[in-house]
């Protein structure tokens, strides 16, 4: 009897545990997607909470604070970001086949829409970039992340022979990005796939590379 | 005595009319520097009133909704955009030249801080971007006429044989207009002055000019 009790016991504490962390992947794919149309700064633990059907004190459980669900939302939009733009691209070739794969692939997710209102980081961005403090702080370690990916690559092409030698790579990385993110801002507001095109377009381009 | 007092009247109403007037234009002043900061959907007449001492009922008598005011406080941005940004470079040669003066007025503007959070309209489209509506709409009107005024010179500048012929100047544009707007979203977020230099490189490298 003791024995079997205290293994319920244990069950119990592991079935609690297993609808917490369901919950709580719930929540935060409910805020991710809530996040890019109404603001991360909009996410309001009641508003959520009946986003999803859940009671304000449920929510609280997993989240003490707004800002601990703004930082807990941007951890769970890296992890899908990185599973959807990053991972697919692990296996291309290194230096400009990777460069122009990243950006396809972001690409890509901005026209399958996997976050409602583009791209979560940058719509992030625009709306911290006067709020200084560790959810801002959180956002430019994504963004230092992405570049490096980029900056990576475009050594090895350089290395290579594949980009000029006096090339500067922080002024391409500067124009790759700003049609990655005039994509995103584009294709956001108007809805309009050509702008998709046109970035992959300008990508190819600047790097030399046919389309 | 009567005469007096009519013409008193009139005084009067004059002077009611310039107050209202004044009063009008230090609302949308503080509006417009609201709206880069906290965003155009967060100017509640309440904390507006409060920022420039004035009562709530005093606002309303100027706006009757959210929206009016926000659709007033777009106008006023465009007022105050095209004294700073396009003023100044009307008098500049059509064509490249023009294009190029264009950038570096926005660009000088962003360096300014002509609105504290940036470029005024950037940080509305952000914000609007998934918001339907007659403020969605009042942004996309400015956008068209931001972006007439390169399509305007960047025709006269291929009819001159400045650019090449099967130059496709909405790609063009798409890539000059990229910059801009990286250069607004790079400058908000980090304050680096470097990133305005870098986008007035890019214009001038993609329509073959030497920076």
């Amino acid at each position: 009897m003791t024995s079997t009790a205290s293994t319920d016991g244990v069950r119990a504490g592991r079935r609690v545990r297993a609808d917490g962390q369901r919950s709580r992947r719930a929540i935060l794919e409910a805020a991710t997607q809530l996040a890019t149309l109404e603001g991360l700064d909009r996410l309001s633990i009641g508003d959520l909470a009946a986003d999803i059907g859940m009671s304000k004190s449920g929510l609280y459980a997993h989240f003490r604070s707004k800002e601990e669900l703004q930082l807990a939302t941007i951890d769970a939009a890296e992890v899908l970001f990185d599973e959807v733009v990053v991972g697919p691209v692990r296996g291309a070739e290194p230096g400009i086949p990777s460069v122009i794969a990243l950006a396809d692939s972001f690409l890509d997710h901005l026209g399958a829409r996997i976050f409602l209102g583009g791209c979560f980081f940058a719509c992030a961005s625009a709306e911290f970039q006067s709020k200084d403090g560790p959810v801002k702080e959180r956002i430019a370690a994504f963004d230092r992340r992405w570049r490096a990916r980029f900056d990576e690559h475009l050594e090895i092409a350089k290395a290579a022979g594949d980009l000029p030698m006096d090339e500067d790579n922080d002024q391409l990385f500067f124009e790759l990005d700003a049609y990655l993110l005039y994509a995103h801002a584009a294709f956001a507001f108007r809805g309009d796939p050509k702008v998709l095109e046109r970035a992959a377009d300008a990508v190819r381009h600047r790097v030399g590379v046919k389309g």
